[in-house]
């Protein structure tokens, strides 16, 4: 680790003999391995993107300059190289460096990242912020074809190529988001990267060639590589791009060169570069998808530490026996088959899965125009992912009252992903559409019974909330819509999901204290009118309710206005909620210990409202 | 009307002789130009589409086939072929036939429309239902150019390329949305509309030629056109469509044959077809944005009856004045110049302004960059596509507590638009935004002041939001978080924005009946702690609180139950708001009238609360 001992800033990086960038390269992938297997993370996107992080430090100075990442995942490299190498232990970690890129960590970091395909908006913005206010910087968006498949990208590609602003796109395209890619784009690119013969440069590269001396320092490989490889003519160019490829990604210096003309040409530009995820780790390129985001592994075999059975694999399970018999269930994602479990229904029933890319809306209007045409589609999508077609679940699901079915992995808190991937927007969002039903299920059972009662029993649309990871405690199964837990007669706690775990932990240490509580399990949060809970607060008078939600969002207080409604008049309403904050990376736990919504949190609630 | 008198349903059209059809188009254009100048409605779209549409209905039985129309204000012309001519002069009215297509009105209405770039999503579920559940019918999907600009009807395009699916795309392309289009895609289609020179047909082509017998009755005049016009390579090509055009979208007969040979190619086809909006009535064809979506006017002259001044002219004229005196500010719209008020920016400081075209999400991801990088950007924009950026709210603008400021224009319900436009779902999205600020005018003087506050004295992300068209009896002006606007003894009454014009109708009538109401009106209803409203509930111990949005989003029970965990205890409460219902179209009064949020059903529920 010589060379990157001694690397702390950007500048650093200009500093590097150009021999010494492919060690550096090398010494970086060896860290990637051996830090990401001993904390779990991005693995497989942080090895393809080395050389090119390095080129854009050669080039760009991302302290003054913007490098607006897309999605974000691929950040290591960039900040490793700023300053955040010996923090890499903490990765992901609760209090350490996140995972994805965050301005309160860095000046380096230009904006947040996470979801997908943002990033040629944000850096336009920023192109025309710095022309307007006559400053002097330059611009970047670091985007992966995956991140192109969404429809986000393609506005901002339009947009900024009608801009005329500044700027460069650097396109890494490794023809793999989480999942291969699917569909036109991929195709699109696929032509570009083999689009075969000779072509002439336009007049700019001509000058260029012509009148910049370091041009004429191309050595045979890069001649070659320009002559053969630069297509004039493209959808990007037919947008008013200069563009530049396809580039060979892990040709460090050839990267560095490419970028330095497409900053120098002062327009829009797109460089096309071609990389391989996984680079340099065998494990890693046999099975990018295995490593994209990987919990701890052995850094020398690649074999990744146990995990048990999740709901998300639960969901796909019971999806494809459900499928078995009724040949109208459809499945559909957006780029996560095997994060939503889907992978094994790709398999059986390829023609009636369907995997869009990252493309949440058009997934939510395609399967309402399958669902108007007799089909019952699933689309199961990350409650995060989901935000992106909350305008479709209004106008093109709900207001037809078509039966949909959305399966809402990751709700909840996820854990280190952190803020910009926790689902605790889903229960406001979700129940704000006219006619949804929203269930929730605890158990891996109940996951099963309630996709069967979505499929058949529920009419309009429905959707099934279920976290991260496996299941807790609490192992029954119940459908109905408020399932009483236990009876108590001093304090009425009422939760939903796997919320139900930590009640269960608050209620055997409320018993040690003599303090009695019932608690009710919502197993339905839409439209119920919720007599059990109306009943048992009538009886004990006070409410306790905790939810892994913001606080604008929680059932808690429309359960209270209903009661209040109701005419039922309490002694103590407390909610325990995510409040209106930002919720950072970390355990589950941790958080919710932090933002008290945990047991302890629901015992301290407890005594003081019920004065135990 | 000869010819149009006798069409009842698609049916009847392909019972026409061909010389039969320039004739029933230059009928319905005298009967758009007719009808709509008494009731309003879109005209300048409907006739540029009066030959596509009677060519579709030529080729397609709209009541099997699944004719999917985008945005769907061009669908008069469909309407009035099958078998609602005779209702037309009921168009937007309550109670009457919509101005966009309704599944509810007619089996000819495949789908919903209303939003922007859907129809290849749901012309795709469609194809794919049809296919996997063998069953056999037609789909089209009937995109203007302007809806191409949105990135939802690329990702249809991708993944209905990928599909194989047999199915048409009618691109009907009058280089016209709202506003005239912007950007990469209008330039895009400028390169395929004039492309020069000859192509050679793909072999698919050639075959059809030689082999069907109805293409050797070829006019010279199409001859031409095929040989000139066909573009066997463009971006669509490359996606993986067969692309036939640009067709002149005004030749009934070449449409027919073009639709006809797209139909039978049995996989996803491009119909290009080049139209001018308002064809055929010199005063829409002049000035298309004007007799977009129209008021009632002189079909004569075009004089267009009067209206007097609206809150978006309020908001432009005044965000100009604020611009003048501070060059950090810039515009940005989604192809709405005209309809938020901000054409006279544009006119001003061209610079600062941007219009997107309709790519909201990409907007707000955009103005996010910007803030970040020191400008003051403000996104004017109708509540009910703002619902397209729901997930940029949160994750790029919300996380990073971005000062941006969204005047969100047509808030609460819209009249003659209907379900698809009425925004009544943002007073609870926005809130549940984290850091958000929501400001609530209700007269143009507040609107002044609120816009100045919302640049200079608020933190992080602002809206405010605002009614379609002018202001009420309401005309003060204060930025206060609670304003009493009266005080009173027996029942608090708490409303924000226009509904204070209905509160004081129904405060006067109440008086009348010696009860005795104290109103407050809320000017910001994000974060607020509501400390009058609670005093004022402490004294009455009655709230009535009107809301023009559905129930799940109301404030009222938000601020109960912070009333009650503040240990306030009320004798009753009652909120007025438009349920889980879906708002059909009609005046704001009939709609609050039929949901019972209007003055009389304030006075209703005062009595019964007040027991008077």
């Amino acid at each position: 680790m010589s060379i990157l001992e001694n690397i702390h800033s950007s500048n650093d990086i200009k500093n590097l003999k150009d021999e010494e960038l492919e060690p550096l390269c090398e010494e970086l992938r060896a860290f990637l391995i051996e830090k990401v297997s001993q904390t779990g993370g991005h693995l497989a996107s942080n090895l393809g993107a080395v050389e090119l992080t390095v080129a854009l430090h050669r080039v760009y100075n991302t302290a003054k300059d913007r490098l607006v990442f897309d999605v974000g995942h691929q950040c290591y490299t960039h900040k490793i190289i700023t300053g955040r190498r010996e923090r890499f232990a903490t990765l992901r970690q609760y209090g350490g460096i996140s995972g994805f890129p965050k301005p309160y960590e860095s000046v380096d970091d230009a904006f947040i990242a996470g979801h997908a395909s943002n990033s040629v908006s944000v850096a336009l913005g920023m192109a025309k912020a710095r022309t307007l206010l006559h400053e002097d910087y330059d611009v970047v968006a670091f985007i992966g074809d995956g991140a192109l498949t969404g429809g986000l990208s393609y506005e901002g590609l339009v947009s900024a190529a009608a801009s005329g602003e500044p700027m460069v796109i650097l396109l890494n395209d490794n023809n793999m988001s989480i999942d291969p890619n699917v569909g036109g784009t991929a195709s699109l690119l696929q032509k570009l990267r083999v689009k075969p013969g000779y072509r002439h440069f336009k007049q700019g590269y001509r000058e260029m060639f012509y009148h910049m001396p370091s041009l004429y320092s191309f050595n045979h490989r890069a001649k070659e590589w320009v002559k053969g490889k630069l297509l004039p003519e493209n959808m990007f160019s037919a947008m008013g791009y200069e563009y530049l490829g396809p580039v060979d990604g892990h040709d460090v210096h050839l990267m560095e060169r490419v970028l330095r003309w497409a900053r120098d040409m002062r327009k829009p530009v797109i460089v096309h570069a071609v990389t391989i995820k996984g680079k340099g780790c065998s494990y890693a390129e046999e099975h990018p998808d295995r490593y994209h985001g990987v919990g701890p592994f052995d850094p020398a075999s690649g074999e990744i530490y146990g995990g048990g059975e999740s709901f998300s694999e639960v969901f796909g399970k019971t999806l494809c026996a459900l499928a078995d018999k009724d040949e109208r269930i459809t499945a559909v994602t957006a780029a996560m088959a095997s994060g939503t479990g889907l992978d094994r229904f790709a398999l059986r029933f390829p023609k009636r899965f369907c995997d869009v890319g990252i493309a949440e809306g058009h997934a939510a209007a395609m399967i309402s125009g399958m669902a108007k045409q007799g089909l019952v589609p699933v689309f199961a999508v990350y409650s995060s992912f989901l935000q992106r077609a909350y305008d479709m679940l209004i106008h093109d699901v709900s207001l037809q009252k078509l039966h949909v079915v959305f399966g809402v992995d990751r709700a909840g808190l996820v854990g280190s992903d952190g803020e910009t991937h926790h689902g605790i927007y889903d229960v406001n969002f979700l129940r704000s559409v006219p006619g949804m039903t929203v269930l929730c299920p605890a158990s891996f059972a109940e996951l099963r019974a309630m996709l069967e009662e979505a499929l058949y029993r529920v009419e309009g649309p429905v959707a099934i909330r279920y976290p991260r990871g496996g299941e807790g405690e609490y192992r029954d199964c119940s459908t109905e819509d408020e399932q009483i837990i236990r009876e108590g007669k001093d304090l009425t706690i009422v939760c939903y999901g796997a919320m139900i775990n930590d009640a269960l932990e608050a209620v055997r240490r409320l018993d040690e204290l003599g303090v009695s509580a019932e608690v009710i399990k919502l197993n339905k949060i839409t439209y119920a009118k919720f007599p059990r809970v109306f009943a048992s607060l009538e009886k004990t008078g006070r409410l306790l309710m905790p939810e892994e939600v913001c606080a604008i969002g929680c059932v808690g207080r429309h359960l209270l206005a209903q009661a209040s409604e109701a005419g039922i008049r309490l002694r103590a309403a407390r909610f325990l909620n995510l409040g209106d904050n930002i919720v950072p990376h970390g355990t589950r736990a941790l958080l919710l210990r932090d933002f008290g919504v945990d047991a302890d949190a629901m015992l301290r609630a407890a005594r003081e409202i019920c004065g135990a």
